[in-house]
């Protein structure tokens, strides 16, 4: 028969997209359903905002421009308004909050995981679609809900696997720093930000690199020259204390930044951590968990006072030993202006947000998150094409007990198919050939076994082979392997 | 301060999205969470493909177009390549196997739960945005793969709380129509779809409207008319009478077929409804849970051999009593020709498809899912503000005990923490005053049983108040509340 050339399209991923298999989503799921079932207990309620928001609510989309900003993939609808793919949950979360706000039983505590997308370059682990989780309070304006996120973000720090010394949140006040720039008298929005951004700065640039970026500048190595906030030396060296005033309990640290504040805005800043202390402490959650830290700013320009991040202390090691280490895997803060921008009365608002897939990678190396492995795979082998039916029934047997297990429905004969099951990693392979099914027996072969045989390397082959596959009568199948697999 | 007027959006979701809350999420995921476990313990493999695929990938992209077809949404990427989001899971499947083809390891049975967009017009109760659940093996030419599907339908059924009555799935095979045709002397590939299209409709046009169509054509209601497949009459009752060979069991049915498609391409569906009669016997999968049914076609085009539609029998009541009907939530078949789109050459594959919103939906009309029900709240009432840190004690006492507890952290009197607690669909109220604290009791406040009282319009207050609130030592709130919570 003919055939007209049919066009046939190359079969590949976008650039910059991934396909996530088995065990990395086992790894995401399992950390996603701790985290959920963290804040469901404390009370907070699920939310899912659709993919899409207009492309003005996302604050990717000035009035005078023609498009949404680069960072966003964005189309037009029908009646021409530009929708973006949100690349974030925090400013679905404000529209929401806004669009809602009547409505809403306040404070209103949400928790939201989903896929987030960020149209840049893509690079070599650099993804453009990536699942977050969050967790926020919107209408709560005191101490309080801060600490609540804060021992929320602990507790699901537990959730995954991680024990104490495993991590560490580190908490400052926005407002601190605030306080001791208007000591200075260089409260001036744009200074404030060119503080901010130097400060964000240290893990990278050390404190040298730093005093530059709050004084005239810095020239980077390929030369750029990135201006700096115009601080004297003086007032550089008042920052860079106050950033070095942490170390020590969480009372000292208050207590040292009491003195640096003053009666400033600084104060209130002081009085929060004051409060989160002390909520803290009657949660357990004690300083090896969550420390001060006054050098913590986080990046985003629309925190307004508390603002933490938790970071992974505990390290994993390459093949030479040397440690792998993870540094911080979510943060967050009070921000009450985002909802402003809609409705222009400001909100309080606060809350948590950590990647998932960087998260899970992380206890993946760490080998924790227990709840990420699966069952024992138990394949039962096809070895008689008109029998079918009984091995369905073999499998299901099996996972009656609390197995998995599976009948093979592929073709091919029985190497291919001992072969499948190795490769799916499945701890037996049962066969039922004609001389077992006259006998009333079944063939084990028990796969684990034959791994760890193989990786000794011995040379009893024929030993080896004997003590990897067994013959037991039909009816005891299930109860043997279950024995088997409760004595490794 | 004067402020500059800034640009303010307004909040609003884009057309045809939708905001899910808390009953809906906790019923999509109940039911997700109820099928991933099937399918994991069949041995069925998670996969996640990303949002984004190239529009000829999607199979909506025709070389000499300019752009994608109007049913998805899509946009160029910086190498001007047409990308969209996905529009169902089994086109990424196809996609994904084509790519990785040499190194899966095959059969390869994946399972797929997530968001698919469809660029629509919106309307009432249509959405642009939904999640769909699938479940495919790919490489797996024999019916057992078939049966394995089907059985695997009729579990998630079970585990998302129907029972025997509750569904049904009707099983038919494509090439028995195709046997039917050629005996007819109609199989051109013309108007095998215009007799696929018509068979189709079946259920909102009846034996009259399908006849029409099987020969000159219909003029619909709107005067406009539908090319029909050219059939004369003889054959048209042949093709009828095929359609209403269903009733009876299973055994029945296949005899009745394998006397009408006699010798014709059809014997091949004769035989795969044989075998999979034969493993859903032996997997204990009656025919009160999946019969065959020669009237199931499945619209879409690529179907090759065997189909089947899962459907809801089990009714709700509308208000004045009268039945809600659910209708199929899914279904799927077996498609041998989609990889072949990217590689040329054929790649066995079957599966099954079910959109999460509308089954779930229907699950909670009819009140199944029982693990869509939150644990009981308690909300601890902030009664003074400087005991916040107790108050969060409390509530992780609560929790340590089993109970989902909060501290509520707004602001507001105690009469509308009260009604925050009641908005929230809480269980409890736990209040800790000045005199509470001092006596060292808890004074606590049943809402349920408040609701209860209110429901029964009781005049006598007082008694209702106090049968409401009661006080308990600080030390046995947990014990009595639990107390309480297990008398319900």
């Amino acid at each position: 028969m003919a055939k007209t050339k049919a066009f046939k399209p190359k079969a590949r991923r976008p650039r910059g997209f991934e396909d996530r298999s088995a065990n990395v989503l086992r790894a995401e799921r399992a950390l996603v359903r701790a985290a959920s079932d963290v804040y469901e207990k404390w009370g907070f309620e699920p939310l899912e905002t659709p993919a899409f928001e207009y492309a003005d609510a996302l604050g990717k989309f000035l009035p005078d421009e023609e498009r949404p900003n680069e960072g966003v993939f964005a189309m037009q609808d029908e009646d021409e308004q530009w929708m973006a793919l949100r690349y974030d949950l925090t400013a679905p979360l404000a529209r929401f909050a806004a669009e809602n706000f009547q409505d809403l039983t306040k404070p209103f505590r949400r928790y939201q995981f989903g896929e987030v997308w960020r149209n840049e370059k893509p690079g070599p682990g650099r993804f453009r679609q990536f699942v977050q989780c969050d967790a926020d309070s919107v209408g709560a304006p005191g101490p309080a809900a801060d600490a609540e996120i804060i021992a929320l973000a602990s507790e699901v720090m537990g959730a995954a696997g991680l024990g104490q010394g495993d991590y560490v949140i580190r908490v400052n006040d926005r407002r601190l720093l605030d306080g001791v720039l208007e000591s200075l008298g260089a409260s001036a929005s744009e200074a404030r930000m060119r503080v901010l951004r130097a400060i964000d700065k240290m893990d990278r640039l050390g404190r040298e690199g730093v005093e530059l970026l709050l004084g005239e500048g810095r020239k980077d190595e390929s030369g750029d020259f990135t201006k700096g906030a115009g601080l004297d030396a003086g007032q550089r060296t008042r920052v860079l204390d106050f950033l070095e005033a942490g170390g020590g309990s969480r009372a000292e640290i208050i207590a040292r930044l009491e003195a640096v504040v003053g009666d400033t805005a600084g104060a209130q800043g002081v009085e929060a951590l004051t409060e989160i202390d002390a909520i803290l402490r009657s949660l357990g959650v004690d300083e090896t968990r969550a420390a001060f830290d006054p050098s913590i700013v986080r990046g985003l320009g629309y925190y307004t006072g508390p603002v933490f991040e938790t970071e992974l202390l505990a390290t994993a090691q390459y093949e030479d030993g040397s440690p792998i280490r993870f540094g911080s895997i979510g943060g967050g803060g009070r921000y009450d202006d985002l909802v402003a921008r809609f409705t222009g009365q400001a909100v309080p608002a606060t809350g948590f947000s950590f990647g998932v897939s960087r998260f899970a990678a992380a206890l993946s190396a760490l080998d924790r998150l227990d709840a990420a492995r699966p069952d024992p795979l138990v394949v039962v082998v096809a070895a008689e094409k008109d029998q079918m039916a009984e091995y369905f029934a073999l499998a299901a047997e099996l996972r009656a007990a609390g197995l998995r297990a599976e009948a093979f429905v592929g073709g091919g004969n029985m190497g291919k198919q001992l072969k499948y099951a190795d490769r799916r990693g499945a701890a037996f392979a049962v066969i039922v050939g004609s001389e077992e099914r006259e006998a009333g027996t079944v063939s084990v072969k028990d796969l684990a076994l034959g791994a760890e045989i193989a990786a000794q390397l011995t040379d009893r082959e024929e030993w080896a082979e004997q003590r990897q596959q067994f013959t037991v009568p039909r009816e005891s199948l299930v109860s043997e392997i279950k024995a088997r697999l409760s004595r490794d």
